[in-house]
């Protein structure tokens, strides 16, 4: 399996009327998709925004949590955040995963009401497990990735649904849902 | 399987020290448990606090999102809203749900550090499948439950481990993972 990468967009996104919008960085995406980043072997989780205040924000709380105050009093913390990055859109994420890896960038979008042609969890695991190439999965906040955005990607990934109809997760709860189905042990669901 | 049941606690936890405390009450933790709990089928999720004035804001919210304004705007958060209750006690908790369920209450511990006897999610999901009774999470706040939490409950669950040693998600992201885990579609993780 190549390298796994992992964009949080803010733009393009959708709201509840479906018109494009920014939505706004929000704390606990930060913290949260960081911590489940790192538990799944994640090498880089990029915070996407165009507005440069909002960017500025996210590095100013990466700089406490890995060189300020914070680090040192929460190390499993520091840890988790070195791996984030901030980026002004989805371009800039795969220019800066292309210096760093020779293959192109698998991309997979994720989310609530993806429809079409979908691949399930259990086949995107084979995908990668087949495969050495970096891996980027996109997540969208507010009301979910424009379409724009959904039609460029390389793979879409279902929806995920627990034992109903319901599926109106947090993003921070997709993700740690998708990456242990995805790239969590195998064993970790059946008896051992 | 029988009725899943969710308790979070916020005393008694430890801090970073070990200390037992009382943590403070999470909105995010309140929203993000609560849409997992609705898609994984939970049949109530219970936010478990002594200090009054924070088991009055929880309800402050749950009115808000329920019989307020907010239901009428976010519908899916008003479904998943519905099934939180505020509790001052574990023991308060386990009288709820004997007041509904007729056998005893399976209760099951979590932690990203418990150790000694504990069952993996598999074996966890083969003792719901082959039961009937009710099943309560307990699920705890700041740096874990406290140890009386633990030696008092009938299992306690393996801790989450993703692809390597770092096991420190955010409890909103656990308990995301463990109903996937636990009870989820047994075909999520395999190919279709």
């Amino acid at each position: 399996m190549g390298r796994l990468y992992i964009a949080l967009l803010h733009h393009p996104v959708l709201d509840r009327e479906g018109r494009v919008i920014t939505s706004a960085v929000t704390n606990a995406d930060i913290h949260d998709i960081a911590r489940s980043a790192k538990t799944y072997g994640v090498k880089r989780f990029f915070i996407v925004t165009p507005i440069a205040d909002q960017a500025d924000l996210v590095r100013a709380i990466i700089g406490h949590w890995t060189s300020g105050a914070g680090g040192a009093l929460n190390p499993s913390r520091r840890e988790a955040l070195e791996a984030l990055e901030v980026a002004g859109s989805l371009e800039e994420v795969l220019e800066a995963i292309a210096r760093e890896e020779s293959g192109p960038v698998r991309t997979v979008v994720t989310g609530a009401r993806l429809g079409g042609s979908c691949v399930s969890h259990g086949q995107l695991r084979e995908i990668l497990e087949n495969g050495n190439g970096p891996t980027l999965f996109i997540f969208g906040t507010g009301w979910g990735l424009a379409g724009e955005i959904i039609e460029s990607s390389r793979y879409r990934l279902e929806p995920i649904y627990g034992t109903g109809t319901y599926n109106h997760l947090s993003v921070r709860s997709a993700v740690a849902i998708t990456l242990d189905r995805v790239v969590g042990r195998k064993d970790s669901r059946v008896r051992k």
